[in-house]
């Protein structure tokens, strides 16, 4: 099963912009920046309880994101959920008819194996399915 | 400050077959139905962790989750935020130039009072602000 809403990802144009309007919107700074060049975009991380924020921007015109933000608005791009058994998720998920983006979990930002669900497969949302590696089987 | 990523809510046209589609992917049933008459809709809630996913269909062409599935496809609605203190978290966004859409707090599904953001205040996402009415003050 998913374990917790473990963070939001939201496509941006102007990170520095975006990453200043939630500061102020969650009203607590971002405790993280990382870019992850096997996706290509630059990421802002705030903690909101138990949950994550994801600022995304796109940093070269092969990212995902920079795809999606020439077809769509700003917005919310992914929702990652956490999984204590990334193999196992994805396994059960592929028995019940859901059609996943990878074949194999991939490392994402933040310490992730990761693994998406196409967004048909879950009334248009885009799920991404998250381990923390450390939790993980070592890889 | 905003303290918890309360729940994601999904504009959905078939309520019954998202509720069976969500409970296979979260790996756990709803916990709860409720229609909110104020606003025209039936929902659906699961609990994921410390958050929730509240699917949405709505009961009249008046809806504005209705309205929303007339110009976009199925997906994402609303992200909903808890705060500890709505009245003040309204006042201190409209102090640093958020849009509020309602000018009062009003009364939400799950024993919520809540206020929506404009998207265009918060990069295209519509944020709600929450508080459950038990701690809030009676009213």
């Amino acid at each position: 099963m998913l374990t917790n809403l473990e963070h939001l990802g939201l496509a941006v144009h102007d990170l520095a912009a975006a990453t200043a309007l939630y500061t102020t919107l969650l009203g607590t700074p971002p405790y993280k920046q990382e870019h992850v060049a096997s996706e290509a975009v630059d990421t802002v991380f705030f903690r909101v309880g138990g949950s994550k924020i994801e600022l995304l921007a796109g940093t070269s015109p092969e990212s995902a994101i920079t795809k999606f933000l020439a077809r769509k608005p700003e917005g919310i791009h992914h929702v990652a959920f956490e999984v204590d058994d990334i193999r196992a998720e994805m396994a059960r998920l592929k028995e019940e008819g859901f059609v996943l983006l990878n074949e194999e979990p991939k490392p994402g930002a933040d310490n992730k194996l990761v693994c998406f669900v196409h967004p048909k497969s879950a009334v248009g949302v885009l799920v991404e399915l998250c381990q923390t590696i450390d939790s993980a089987d070592g890889d």
